[in-house]
This record gives C-alpha cells, structure tokens and sequence, in this order.
C-alpha cells in the first residue's frame, strides 16, 4: 500500500510482522508478542509501533507524525475484524491495553494503560455484553484513574484520596465491598478530579484517548527519570521505545476466568513439570499483589482440566518453540486461553544444568546451543559451593547486619573470632567459626585457612583476603565498611547492633551479606548432568583452563576441576609456612649476598620439594612458576611485640630488626622494591628459586612423571629487566641439567603487568617465550586504583555510574584491554609462536574471559574454583565467535 | 686509480679527504685531525683507516683484507713524501703514531702506540740526525714497552719491573737519571722480555710493527671490556672503530722544543685571553704526569715570542674556523709548531654565557648558533645558584660524607638540626641551619624554608623535598641513603663519622655531596650578558615556558625569570598554613556533608585571596589551578602526641581523630582517594575552589588585571569523571558571573597522568578544552616505579645499565613518551585546538623539553629556577627542528 517503511507491525490478527529478532525496532515486548503470535500462540491481537517513531516523535516537538495515524487506524481495524468488536461500540466493546516497551528494559518510563477505549456508553454496553455491570464499571474507574494519573499527569493521590473517602463513607472495607453503585460514583468522583487537575474534560472519544496514550508513552523516553536511567545505567545507542496497543483481555469475568503464571519446568530442581500458580475470577495484577493466596498450578488439573491441558500443551509448544525453558503470564477469559507474555525462565545452577542436559537428550537444542544459552557462569558457581536455604527468609526478618563485596562465594555458618590465632585455637577444639578482621595479611593465613568464612571491613575483589578466600573455594565478604570491628572490644557492630566474640554469624559469598545467628546451609550437588555437560563445554571451546596455585593439594583440587595446567605459582606464598618463614627472615636480615646465600641454602630443598609436589600433581601438564614477587617487608613482622619475638628467635636485638623493618617501609608497596626488582638487586635469590625449579623437574621427570616448567619473570617494565633475570636463570638450568644428566625441556617468560610492558611488548617478547598478563596490577596502574583502597571511592563510582563494573572483578577493556590488545599485537609480530595467558583475577570472569578469548589468548589461569566457571565462559566465547549458535532470543 | 670506496683518508700530505662531518666514518679524532688539516693548520701528516675496514677485519676473524695494504702503503709514502723522511730509514727515520678513534670516545679501546717504526738501526740513526742518543735510545725504550704489552699484550709489569730493577742497579732515582748506555740496556732487556712473554721475537721490520697495530687496534674494538662498555652505555650502531696513524712530532728534542695545552679562551671566566700550560722538552704526556711543574702559558710569550705568536694566531683560526672556543694539545719540535688535537673547550656557565655573547659581537656566530652551540642548559643552572668556590679541594681533603641525589642544585652551607620546628626556631635567632630529615612530609614545610638546604636519606628526585626545594630554588640533597639519620640521638652519620646537632654541614645541590664543616661559597652574578643572551633563546624558540607555584612570591620570582604564565598552581599547598590547617582538618572531620560545607565556607575567602594575589602576579598571563589533589589524610597528624594536640584544637577526643586517621590510611595513597576521586566523593569541595577561583577572577579583572584562568582536573582516568566535575564547575561558573554582573573567559582542561587517559585521549579531549601532562604520575604508574621507594633499586639499575636514567628526571620516552603521544595525537584527532602541555617535574628537564618540543606540546611548566633553563632547552629544541643551525662539529 506504502513505500514507505513500515512504522506499524501487527500482531495475531491473522498475519504478524514482526518477530523475536527484531527487537530494536520493536522493542523486547513487542518483540516477543510478535515471535509468539507468529508461533501460532494463542496472543490476544494488537499491533505494535516501531521505536523509530519515537524519534520523529521528538523531533516534531511531542506531536505525532501526521503520516502515522492512517497505519494506525488500519491496524486497529484489522484487530477489530479479527475479534469482532470495534473500538467505542457500546454493543460490541473493544478495550484495548496501551504499554511501553524499548529493545532493554527500563524503569522510569510509562509502563502501562489498561482498559482504553472506555467511556459512558462503552461501560454500560460491557455491562450488558458481560451480565458483570460491577466488572465494567470497576474498569472503566480503573481506566479513569490510569488514564488520569499516567497519560496526563493527574496526581495519582488525588485518586486513591477519592476512593479511600468513598470507601469510608459506604463502610467498605476493601475495593471488593464496593458496588455497582459506588463504582459508578466513583467514575463521577474521578471524572471531576480530572477535570479539576488537568484543566480539561475526561476525552470520551476513544481514539483521542489512544492517540493521547500513544504521545504519552513516546514523551515518557525523554522523561528525566528516563533519561536519568540511561545515563546511569550507560545504556546508549537505543532509538527510542516502542509502544503496543494490544486487545484487552479479562480474567476477572467470572468463574471461566482466572490468570497465572508458571514456569514450564521446574526453576528449582529443573523437573519436567509445571510450576506455578493462578487465581480464579481474577486480573494479573491480583496474582502479584498478594491481596488473595493463588493456587498452585497443579490444581488447575482438576478444577479447570481443558485449560490445564491447553497449558502443558502451549508450554511444550513454546519450549520447543523458544529452545528454552519458559517463564510465561496467561490468561483464561470466560473458558479461553491467553498468552500475554513469555520471557526464558530464571532458574538455579542446579535446574539449568538439569533442563541443559535434559534439553539436549530430548533433541530439543544441540549440545553447543545447550552450552551457549542454557547454563550461565553463575549457574556453575552456585553449584560449587553451599548455600543458604532460605535468604528470602532472613532478608525478610532483618537479620542482614551489613553488606561488602561478594569476594568469594558460597554460604559459610559459625562463630565470630577476630584474630588468626583465635580461629586456629577454636577450630582445633571442634568449633566452626568465622574469621572477622580490618583486613587480613600473610601471617593471618592459617586462622583462614581454620575459619568456615572470612570477613573483612576494608579491601576489595582482589584484596589479600578474597584472593586467598577464592583459592580455597572458602565464603569470603570483603571490604564491608559499615561494619565496625574493634579487635580490642573483641566486637563487631553496625550501629547498635553489636556482635560479640563467640556469637554465632553467617556469611553469604554470593551476595555479600553479613547475616546475624546461625543461618541453615545447604549443600551442592554434582552428578551426572554437570560432568556430561561441562565434557560439551569443553568440546566446544579453544581457550585453555588453568589454574592459579601453591601447593600440590590445591594443584589436585584444581585437576579434578578441570584445570590444564597451572598458570600461576606464587612461590612466595611457600615462603610463610612455618618452618621457612624464619629462613626467609634470616635472609632479609643478612647483612650482605654470602649470609643471603647461606639463609637461601636452607630454603632451596623446601623449595624443591614444593616444585616437585605440585609436578607430580601436574603430571602432563604446564606449570608456570613465578619468581619471588613481594616485597621483602611482607616478611617481617610490623608490630613491636611480634618483631621482638621474632628477634628472639633469630637471635637479633629488638633494635636490628626493627631498624631493618623501617628501612624496608614503603609508601607505596604497591610501586616499590618487588618483583624483578628483587631478583635483580639480589640475583642469590632467583638463583635459588631457578635452582629448586630445574632440580625438582629433573628429580621427577626421573619418576616418570611429565614436566612442563615454564619459569615467569614478575613485573617486567623493561626488556633489560628480563634479559638480566633469563640470564641468571638459563645459566642455572644448565648447570642443573649438567649435574643430573638430563635436560628438561622448559620455558622462560614474563608477566605482562605494568604498562610500560605493554607499550614494549616488542622489545620484551625479544627475549620471553610466553606473556602472562597480569591484569590485576595492570588494572592498578593503568586507572591508578590501589585494589586495598578502592572502597572509599569505588561504591560512590558505579553507584554514580562513573564505572560500570568493579574492574578488577571485569577487565576494564577500553582502558586495560586496550594495553592487553597492544601486548598481543607487539609480541605476536615479533614472535609469531609467543604463548598468551591471563593469571590475573580476571581469568575467573566470564566477560573478561569473553574478551581474552577475542583477543587471540591461548588460556586463562584462575583459582580452583573458578576453573568450571571459566571452562565454561570459554565454550560459549568460542561457541560465539563461531556463529553457529544463534543467540538468545526472547528475553525482555 | 679503484672504483672501490675508499678506505683510507689521508691528511696534512698535501690533500685531506675527510672532514669533522665524517665522523662515523673516521672516528672523532679522525675527523677533527682531517678537519684541521684542511682548515690548513699545522697538523702532522698521516693517514686514518676508516671504520668500515673494522668490520671487515671482524668478519674476516681478525685477518686484514687482502686489498687494504696497498692503500696504507701508499698513504704512508705520501706522508714521507711530504716529511722528506722514510719509515724504516735510519738516514730519514719516520716515526708514526697509531690510535684508536670510533665516533664515540669509548675507554676499553686500545688507545695509543708511539714511536712505531723503530729498531736497532734506526734508533742509531735517530740519535744522529737527532743529535740526541738518549732521545733516540729513550723512544726506543718506550716503543718496546708500548707495543709489548699494547700490541702484543706481554704483561706491562714485566716491563715496569725490569726498568725498576735497572734504575736500583744503577742507583737512579727516577728515569731521567737513566744514561744513554742504561737505556741501551734497557732495550736489550725489553727485547728479551718480550720473547719470553709473546713467544717471538720482536718484530724490527716497521711496517711488521704497523700491520699488527693497526690489527690490534681493530681486534680491540671486541675486546670484553669494550664490547661490555658499549653494552653499559648502550652505545649502538657505530660501526667499528677507525685507525689513525700519523707522524711523529717530539715536544722533547731539547729547548726549542716543547708542549703544551690551553684554552683559546677562558674557560673559567670567558675573557678573550690564552689559558694554559706547557713544558719545554717533555712530552704531551709530561705535561699530563705532573712530575715536572709546567708553565703559565703567557710565560710562553717572553720565552719563545714566535711560538706564543704562532699560537696565538692558530687559536684565531681555530675559533673562527670551529665557531667556538677550542682546548687544544699541541708539541714544538726543535722551534716548529704542531697541532696535535683540538676539541671544544669546556666552560664554567659564566664563561659560557660571556663566550657565546662575545663570539656573536665578533661576528663568529650567529645568535642562533650561540644559543644553540655555544651554552649549555646546565650553564644556565650554574649561573642561578650559589655555588662551592673549590669542589676540588673538599674533595681531595676527604670531606665529602656521603653522596645522595642532586634534587635541587646550589650549594649551602649551615648548622645541622633533625627537626623543622627546630630549623624554625635556630633561624628566628639568626642561625643557618640545615635541615637534615629521613624524608619530609608536607608538616616540615615552615622549617624548609627556614633552612638554607635541605638534606634526605631516603626519597628521589621527585620526593617531596625535592620537589619543594626545586620550587624555591633551595639546595637539597635528597636520598642519601648512606647516611644514617638519627632523630632521637639528633645526629647523622655515615660508619664512623657523627655530625651532631649544630655542627656545620655544606651541601652542594648540584653534584649531591654532603660535605662536613662549612665550605666557602661564591654567589652567582646575572649580567647583561646573560639578558642578552636569553633574549636570542625567546627569540629562537616556539615553546612556551611557564612555571609551577602555589603563591603571589613564587608567581613573582617566575616572572621575573621569565615564566609565561603559570602551569600548575596545586592549591593543596595553600591549605598547610597555619590559620587553614584548622578548616581543613574541621572538614575532614566532620561527619556529613553540611558539616564540611560550613568548614570549606571558612576556606573560601582565604583562597579565593590567594588566587586573587596569584592573577595580579600573572598579570596577562594565563594561569591554570589544579583541584585539591593529595589523599585527605595528608592533612591530619600521624604520631599520637600531634594527634592529641589537633584534637584538643578542635574540639573533638582523641579516640575520633585517631579513628579518622586510620580509616584514611592507605596501603598505596599514590594509587588511593585522591585527585578528582575526592571531587566526586566530596562535589562541595570542587564547588569551593571554583567558587574561590571565579569570584577571585571577576574581583580581579574588575581592578583592570588581564585573568586567564585555567581549571584543571586531576587523576582523570575516565572522561566521565572529568564530566562530573566540570559539570560542577561550569555551574559555579555561570553562578558566580551572574552574581558578579560579568563573564571572565576561561578554560576546563584535565590532567594527563593515569596511563588509561593517555590511552582515552579521545574520548576525555570531549570534554576537556586542554591536556596538562602530570608526567611525575604518569611515570609511577606507566612503569610502576613509586618515586618515593626507587631509591632501594634504582643506584642498582643505573649501574648495571637496565636503565640509562632516573625517569623522574629525564622522561622515558619509550614508554611514557609513547603514551604521551599516543594522547596528543588522539586529543588533537578529537579536538584539533586542543592545547597541551606538560608540568611535571620533566618540564624543567632539557632533554625531556626536546621531546615536548617534538611531539608537538605548546608549552612546558617547570619550578620558578627552572624557568631559564627550559627558555634555553627550548630554543635549542626549535632551531635543531628548523636545521637552520649546523650541529656541534668537533668533540671527541
């Protein structure tokens, strides 16, 4: 009929237009309402009007385009032919519901007109057509009220004033008690508030009222409370929302009506069967506010059984249709079925994985559709750690006493102690307890390692708590800041609430919540499902898994989670055992390189021990060894009373160690004296760690096993940095392999971690076998954000939409992934064969994993943990470059 | 005669075939002897083999190629040709020279051979012609020595040793007593001392003893100590080495013979007048040796008139012909004058100064290439501070205590305190004191000024020290990790040197010494010279030089030096006062933000007069304030008894004010809450020192002073910081100029000094309308080196060559010069008006301000006694851009 492009797309009146994919010119409602009216559900008609107009809309100042109203009329007429009623004829009523709806959801703007098309006349010929006169007239006052307050801006208390005083007058207690009479009293009421707060009379014309409705919706996207939203929420590149007139139709006709939800299988357990529930005689808002108990949807089996067979019917039809488990709204008016919406449904780890597999064995969706789109990260996550049973409940009953950062998930119960050596002492007489601190360091490592949890006041994602806390798989709430902890008092407190050594607390890692008493855990399943599902995951992926770890038990835990190799050892984490820390002290004691020497001899067949441990764990597998990277200071002990025992046991005055602890402070550690720095102002002690690295390969290769060292070079700025420490280190590795009389084959590479390093990767690939980038510190200096710091100024940032995520949670990738990008490029075009990890706490994060993935790494390093989460993340970036899936539809 | 390039260049036979431009083909001694000789001065003939054939030689595993023996040969007939003298005749001996010379100076090189082309026959022959046996016998002597242990590296002691025992034997005290028969002796035994240690006899065919020098002089090029020199120095691409070889002149063929050095003018003082010494019969090394006392060289003048004309005249020409004062060696031989070398002569920045300006009224030089040749930066440095008037002398007396950072150049001189409110307290009596700390923190500011230098054990270039101290133009050493600084002992020392409380301590600024006791010192004098010369500098240059200060005093004095505006006014500093402190504190305290708004309220009159005071200095000039930058904790106390007294003056317990302290502590405040972080955690303060700036403008611009005001917004990582606050500002803005009844035309711009804006240029050039480079940050964070902990590796990676500078100095323009013109380009791309600069401590550094100039930066802003250095760098960097200027010729 038109050249022009189409601006109005119908839906359900026997042709439809649009569908699922077409959800920014139709938004996410509009979207769907098409894709289900096309799949041949039974959707009540309507037509949608393209988010384009929204913008000729705003650039004719609020007026509509003189051009659109035709298409409209014309797709009102077909709804009108397909339900036989017109729009305003009393005989036969067409009402009609008027919504907003953008390509993303969005609060703040119009949301949504029901009942349009009323008026005098209209009221009393759906009084007649339904035998319901109260049902007609309590619309039309709900319309008058909508209409009133969202269309023209009436003060909605105005409304809710009037009828609360009429309730009062005629003793009702509800809107229930009102009756036919004071409805219409009611309209009369609302009628002259209109008149009153908009300066004009109600419009009685039902296409006035539409056209009203419409310019509303459209004005709405340029609302401040929009625009406001968007701008937080970083939400760009929308045309406009769309708006959808759609029939109305009524569930609180009778007793042949009625409304509900379900989900079409279970969100809980992922059983095959609906979950539910629905009221009798009832609008869907009825069912969400709470006013009457809805029943439970397998009840509708008996009371309504046609209608219970059209929904098992219509929910296969929609499974089949969608690939996906839906979460759907319908309704039943006078005995027939209606579908108003349908969204995929919200689940636990424990169902998606379920429904995934089961899915897939029902030929429903291909294994790789299975990984892409049924299983998110999250899903994995929870299905790793316990969890609470009920957090509704304690939410509910207020016991929520603060709230951090989610540092390391999973649900942990005990009883609250504030020192290490506390913890360690409780545990060892049966208890569970819970770890409190300011923040945690080395030395506190053992009281975590005892404690259920950890909780801190200050730090953030990757401070020293959350990372250890993570390696562990171990619950972990960091950087709680509105929590008090005073290690004298022996309190915690917020407030007035105060919780006292010895109480009992429970912390949720998932969600950050610090939780007053004893919360009860429940703990994860794996089976079957999760091991066939993660073996199509990792059919499906390129990038390899490894794992960030120190000791052969978590190199083992790691394995059987399905880690590839280790792409992370932090050697000095080896060096605050016990039996070492007083070796490792008596060499930052020594007064030059010979009694270093002599102190590193002692720590080199601990050190050998270590690395063969965790070779035997890795047998077949790389693992990557990263020299000594803290600085000295982390070994010494800060307060006088610690540093005079210390001195005590090392046979030093008080006044040497203390003087030598001063002479190591830093203002800023974070920048200082570590790193390669270490191994260059002291060669002794890369030696040592080069030493045990090759002697512990060699004495194990000789059992059998299959090494893969590959030695790493922390905090590199300057290829001269590596040139120096490969140097030391290839002349060691030949030394050993000339002793033991085997070679063993190995790799000699850097961190990516400053952004220097970055800039150079040219130069620095020149002499590096591999990069690993460290996105953690490279994260700190790229922003210049101390990841202890952070949480004075973090929380003000997303929640002023300054940064949208935490950046060392996800890789901040205009800024550090630019420098990541530069790295791969540089280094590639002078080593075309340089191997490209990530260890950095950002190779556990799905998007950040995405990103490394796109970027052209070859694996991800994270802790044990994550390593499931991460195997997956990496199927489904792969499963996306390949385009063979298609993506996601249906969501609104 | 061959189409074959050359590769040997003859000089002073008549034709001369190289010149100083060719530098890398004839090395630097080379070049200049061909330069000489062909400007026709008296330079003996010879012939130089260029550098090319060293690679040749390398290639060929240390063989001479085949076609080079004829070129030498036949370049060493034209030198007997023009001497009328033959290699190797006894009748007409010719005696030759050989030397190294690549185009760098570079020790580890063989350097010198002497008297090649002597034996038995022709040492005869020389006494003869000579009349002079023990001349003949004695330059015998020494060929054998030289070539033994040089050429043929038979140990030199063997040698030294067997001349001692001849000299006890024949009971002589020193060579001179040697006889013609011991020397003959000696000769004998040399002879024999070399066929024990090289296994072969000497070699008494001449041109033998030239091939394996010329050979040895090539294979030294890869010996280990030159390959690991150049390696340090990193000195890359020069080719090889050349070869020259010349004739001999003898300085000791009796009295009308001689040798000498001088200056062509002096280097001390820049009058037009000889300075130098000489010896009558000795040679060059003699003069050197200091055995015998040389001669003033005026005291040339009576005794040898023609040789002092001689000079006299070769001086003219040499300065004429090099357009610069020349240091020269040159040798009499029996009443005939000779040039050995010239080079450039080093000056003091007085005679620097004087020279240059001088040179132009000569006509020698243009203005240009007197400010682009003729005077150093550092020159400029010299002449603004005091200055030790002996370095040499605390020197050789062993004075010098310890060696820390050159942090602020000048010398001072004063009793030592350990505290400033003692340095205070000894000043207000009249005392000079230095102010000796571990490191100062923004507290001992009134007792830095108080001091006459200040002295640091630990902290860099760019700790707070120096960088205070620079602003004042006050002497300070800093990092001078050597020297133990004990407070409660109040003393300093280094091993078993003390220097108690009130003892006097000197301090030289510009080299690092700490000195004991008091050094006499000699004040600068700034001339008409030196106005006339800074004059061509403005002239010349194209970038603008502005200055950092926080005061109307220091505004003044920058101007006075020639600042053109001022680049970074950190108004943090204006908030130390005494009367401020208090606000300040009561703002941090408080515990809401209507409670900080009423302690800014007091703030805002107090800054807003130091900006008034600030515009009326600048007067025409732009002048850019930065917003509050450093963490709010460096504004409170840190030990407990200050503590206690702030908290008595403000009213609050001490348990509060601990408790604030500690909840602002950091782990890395450099990466902390700081910078905009504060802006947008704490809007009101931005909206107060906006307030403070615009209604200071407006008050100021009403009184007829021309404002420029720049706003800048620190630590931007992200544009939508910098959006947030100068959204603020602009607000403040319009406010204050509708208050004020009138609009002051300004600027918003932001600080470049997170790697991630250098990296988002673009998008933060949207909103900002100029880039300030904070180069000091943007160097910690681009490498990771935190400026106040270098100083533990720092000393380690300069000598062992990892890196060639401390970055804090001269700019790392691999990394951080990449990301500083990655930001130019993409601000430029986004925003082509976009000014920039740069005001970090680079901005005072020569080498640095070429690179500002190059990539294209409008201006530099650098510490009040900068500010002549950085007119000067500037005008050397944009006339070696135009080329107008030929670079320096003739060093070596």
């Amino acid at each position: 009929m038109t050249t022009q492009p189409r601006h109005v797309y119908r839906f359900g009146v026997g042709v439809t237009d649009g569908s699922a994919a077409m959800k920014d010119l139709l938004g996410g409602k509009g979207a769907n309402l098409a894709e289900m009216a096309a799949a041949g559900l039974p959707v009540p008609p309507g037509f949608t009007i393209a988010t384009t107009v929204c913008r000729e809309v705003t650039e004719r100042g609020g007026q509509l385009p003189e051009w659109l109203w035709p298409d409209i009329e014309a797709a009102l007429a077909e709804v009108e032919r397909t339900l036989d009623a017109r729009f305003g004829d009393p005989a036969r009523p067409l009402l009609v519901s008027v919504r907003s709806g953008a390509a993303v959801s969005m609060p703040g703007m119009m949301d949504t007109v029901l009942n349009l098309g009323i008026n005098d006349a209209v009221a009393d010929g759906l009084a007649k057509k339904s035998g319901n006169p109260r049902f007609a007239w309590d619309a039309y006052r709900r319309f008058l009220q909508m209409f009133g307050d969202v269309v023209m801006g009436a003060p909605r208390e105005a409304f809710e004033h009037a009828l609360d005083e009429l309730k009062r007058a005629r003793g009702a207690k509800s809107d229930q008690d009102l009756t036919e009479a004071d409805l219409k009293e009611a309209v009369v009421r609302f009628k002259a508030i209109f008149q009153d707060k908009t300066g004009e009379p109600f419009p009685t014309e039902p296409k006035e009222q539409l056209r009203r409705a419409i310019l509303a919706v459209f004005a709405s996207w340029q609302s401040e409370r929009a625009v406001k939203y968007r701008e937080v929420q970083k939400i760009r590149g929308l045309i406009g929302t769309a708006v959808n007139v759609q029939a109305m139709v009524f569930g609180n006709m009778g007793d042949s009506s009625g409304t509900g939800v379900s989900f079409t299988r279970n969100p809980s357990t992922g059983q095959k069967e609906l979950y539910g529930e629905y009221l009798v005689n009832a609008q869907g808002e009825d069912v969400v506010a709470g006013i009457r108990t809805p029943l439970h949807i397998d009840d509708l089996r008996t009371r309504m059984p046609a209608m219970y067979d059209k929904l098992v019917a219509v929910s296969a039809q929609l499974e089949k249709h969608f690939r996906n488990v839906q979460d759907i709204e319908f309704t039943v008016q006078e005995g027939k079925f209606f579908m108003l919406q349908t969204r995929h449904g919200k689940r636990t780890g424990a169902a998606a994985v379920k429904i995934a597999v089961d899915l897939v064995r029902e030929g429903l969706v291909t294994e790789d559709e299975a990984v892409a789109n049924l299983v998110e990260p999250g899903h994995i996550d929870q299905l790793l750690h316990p969890y609470f049973a009920d957090e509704l409940a304690y939410r509910k009953a207020g016991r929520v006493v603060g709230k951090g950062l989610n540092a390391s998930p999973g649900a942990a119960v005990g009883r609250v102690v504030f020192s290490a050596a506390d913890a360690e002492e409780w545990r060892a007489r049966g208890e569970h307890v819970i770890l409190a601190r300011i923040e945690t360091s080395p030395e506190d490592v053992a009281g975590m390692h005892a404690a259920e949890g950890v909780l801190t006041s200050r730090g953030g994602m990757t401070s020293h708590a959350a990372v250890v806390a993570r390696g562990w798989g171990k619950p972990c709430v960091a950087g709680a800041g509105e929590i008090v902890i005073d290690y004298k008092a022996r309190t915690l407190s917020r407030g007035k609430v105060v919780v006292k050594e010895g109480d009992w607390l429970s912390l949720n890692g998932t969600t950050g919540e610090v939780v007053l008493g004893q919360e009860p855990l429940r703990e994860p399943e794996i089976g079957g499902d999760f091991r066939a599902f993660m073996q199509w995951a990792d059919k499906a992926r390129t990038l390899r898994v490894r794992t960030n770890a120190d000791t052969p038990h978590d190199a083992t835990v790691a394995r059987r989670f399905g880690a590839e190799g280790l792409g992370l050892t932090r050697t000095e984490h080896m060096f605050f055992e016990e039996s070492r820390i007083l070796a490792v002290r008596e060499m930052i004691l020594a007064s030059d390189q010979a009694g270093r020497r002599k102190a590193l001899a002692k720590l080199l067949p601990m050190q050998r021990g270590d690395f063969a441990g965790i070779f035997r764990a890795m047998d077949g597998f790389p693992v990557t060894v990263r020299l000594l990277d803290p600085p000295l200071h982390e070994f010494l002990p800060h307060e006088p009373k610690q540093q005079q025992e210390v001195a005590k046991e090392l046979g030093v005055s008080f006044e040497v160690l203390h003087a030598r602890v001063e002479a190591l402070r830093e203002a800023n550690p974070m920048l200082g004296h570590r790193g390669c720095r270490l191994g260059i102002t002291h060669p002794e002690i890369t030696e040592m760690q080069a030493r045990a690295l090759f002697e512990a390969a060699c004495d194990v290769a000789k059992e059998g096993v299959k090494v893969l060292p590959e030695l790493m070079v922390p905090l590199v700025g300057n290829v001269t940095e590596l040139a120096h420490q490969t140097k030391i280190v290839r002349r060691v590795a030949e030394e050993v392999f000339a002793d033991k009389g085997l070679r063993v084959k190995h790799h000699i590479g850097t961190m990516i971690e400053t952004p220097r390093a970055a800039l150079c990767a040219d130069e620095i690939a020149g002499e590096a076998e591999f990069f690993s980038f460290g996105t953690n510190d490279l994260t700190q200096m790229t922003l210049g954000f101390s990841r202890d710091d952070i949480a004075s100024f973090l929380p003000t940032y997303i929640e002023q939409g300054i940064v949208e995520d935490d950046p060392f949670q996800t890789l901040d990738q205009v800024g550090v992934g630019q420098l990541v990008k530069m790295a791969v490029a540089k280094g590639r075009a002078k080593r075309p064969d340089l191997h490209l990890g990530v260890c950095g706490e950002h190779g556990g994060d799905p998007r950040s994993i995405h990103f490394c993935a796109k970027v052209g790494l070859d694996y991800v390093s994270c802790s044990p943990y994550r390593v499931p989460v991460a195997r997956l993340a990496a199927a489904q970036a792969a499963i996306k470059a390949r385009g063979s899936v298609k993506e996601k539809a249906g969501e609104s």
